[in-house]
């Protein structure tokens, strides 16, 4: 989110940490600030939404910053304490969908959990949103591969995706189940709402949002 | 990009190839499309900018579908005549940095050069902006290295994000130069425009745009 509108050249614009004297501009020293921490294994999707591992409490400024709105939580373990805090005291929805991450084959996964979380995903009313599991490698890779797959990517660039984000613990079974993904399924899932989600960028956002 | 608006719940929005007959509703079918193929190493790196290696011709419809209106290119080769003809026939702004990408060691890149880049990566009215060079690594690496900077990243995150496009092919010479450059240079650089860019995502959208 770089701005949120256009600055035309000429126009004064000087915010927050930013004091103006005698025509010198003076910030906050870099040195002063607190960095930020993004998560382990973060990524940008699309706009809106994220990916990463599990978040700690030093991710928290960052998250904040992120504006945060849900968090799509890939495990079954309950939401650790101080997590569990954090997203109430900023006012976050936590869906979860616990998928097991021990398992080599990612075969126990049902279609209808996946097409459950992309639903969550692809509604803008949940944006920004957060994707996470423990790594952010395999499940987290999967949901996204779907979402690719949702976007009309070709498989072997969902599958470069997934790799950058899982290596060095790349799991075939992972990438089967990818390619497998029928998205066909979107059209006939949940509540009778019909989602099919097109294209990439700002050509192509069409989502089909029907009542059965 | 996700959908331009909120959708409410009852809505009807049937758009483009979506047929409803009969109570069923039909779409072309999804091996009936063409699939998109994002240039390699391709990644989001912000709410419109992006990242890659050097586009081909088959990537172009990707390319068209994220409605590129930008492209800083940091190869110092002429762009090949194709590309060339794409970026003019659909209007595309191209920016070249000629990087020299045979070097080992990046400190040959002058900050200034940088700086000039990164200008006009932050101006929205580029965007939606692409950024490669030939792997999409090294160089491309460098500059979102020091584009996280300015987002006020901690330098392991941004050397995460570099070894993670870069892979299996990590320069520390490139770790050293984003640990090395000066965003405070940001303050006083090109035409006597001031930027200065913190945060991430959409609490901490702020620029500094300031005539000297």
């Amino acid at each position: 989110m770089i701005l949120e509108a256009a600055v035309q050249e000429g126009d004064e614009v000087v915010l927050g940490p930013i004091l103006q004297r005698e025509g010198e501009i003076l910030t906050r020293s870099i040195g002063g600030e607190v960095p930020l921490l993004p998560p382990s294994n973060f990524g940008v999707v699309d706009r809106g939404i994220y990916r990463s591992g599990f978040p700690s409490e030093e991710n928290f400024p960052f998250l904040k910053a992120l504006n945060v709105r849900s968090i799509v939580y890939l495990c079954p373990e309950p939401y650790p304490k101080v997590n569990a805090e954090f997203v109430r005291s900023q006012g976050i929805r936590l869906f979860q969908f616990g998928i097991e991450g021990s398992r080599e084959s990612f075969v126990t996964v049902s279609n209808r959990t996946i097409m459950e979380a992309l639903r969550v995903l692809l509604d803008i009313r949940n944006h920004p949103i957060l994707i996470h599991c423990k790594r952010g490698k395999h499940r987290t890779g999967c949901l996204v591969g779907c979402f690719r797959k949702l976007q009309n990517w070709c498989l072997s660039s969902m599958h470069e995706e997934y790799i950058k984000f899982a290596s060095p613990k790349i799991r075939p079974s992972d990438m089967r189940f990818i390619e497998m993904f029928d998205v066909s399924h979107m059209m006939d899932c949940v509540l009778g709402i019909i989602y099919r989600y097109h294209g990439f960028g700002h050509q192509a956002p069409r989502l089909v949002y029907q009542k059965a």
